[in-house]
């Protein structure tokens, strides 16, 4: 446990939370400034600041609730579809650092658009990145 | 294997990618329209239109990878951080209905904007949204 972290207390039952569901690795709950009604976190029980500091259960278990909670979220907010949203870093949105994943239920025209500005990179451009990538995934 | 579906046929070898990683589970290659430099997809081999219809195995070796390249990524494009990003259903911006997560890296300003209009519901709104939501996982 992280002694400043708000999830880390969450977890230990130190703060309230609108508990969705928890297993041995994750508690779900419901984010307390959604994005659209019923957007539930799906939080590591053990403290890791990115997912780079995760072992395969911690991320695989919650994969998985992610997966039946996305399902349950749709029916219970009548939505067609969701998107499963997790984030390293300030840059990429992350605000608490402690792993958790998004379930966000979603809806035509809700306003919603993850993402966009996206281009057309010329095929050498996209090979030279995919080798940079694999040089780096050895390591 | 689905017969019109472009991932089947990337995953068949009937169609070119630009290649990153693969295991028994998951194929990752580079999005041809990447919404940053190095936005790479990790795709399941097997033909199932959305989360709903994957196995447990299939999104525990998916995750994996996405964290895996995730950090190869940030690494190869010089970017401190990454959002994993995995969509079902049109309304949720799929457009391929075969299941694949998004690993997106990012940097500061970088114009991507991933949870917008968020909103602060009353606690009695938030407790019977949790309600419904697990009346609808047991099912």
């Amino acid at each position: 446990m992280s002694p400043d972290c708000i999830f880390c207390k969450i977890v230990a039952g130190q703060l309230p939370c609108v508990k969705v569901f928890e297993n041995d690795h994750v508690l779900s709950f419901l984010d307390i400034y959604p994005a659209a009604e019923g957007h539930a976190l799906v939080v590591l029980k053990r403290h890791a600041p990115t997912i780079a500091d995760a072992t395969d259960k911690e991320i695989q278990a919650a994969v998985v609730a992610c997966r039946e909670i996305g399902q349950a979220v749709m029916k219970a907010t009548h939505s067609p579809g969701f998107n499963i949203l997790q984030s390293n870093d300030r840059v990429a949105g992350q605000v608490i650092f402690h792993v958790h994943f998004h379930v966000i239920p979603r809806k035509a025209n809700d306003g919603l658009n993850f993402v966009h500005n996206r281009f057309k990179p010329e095929p050498d451009q996209l090979k030279a990145a995919c080798e940079r990538i694999k040089a780096n995934l050895m390591k």
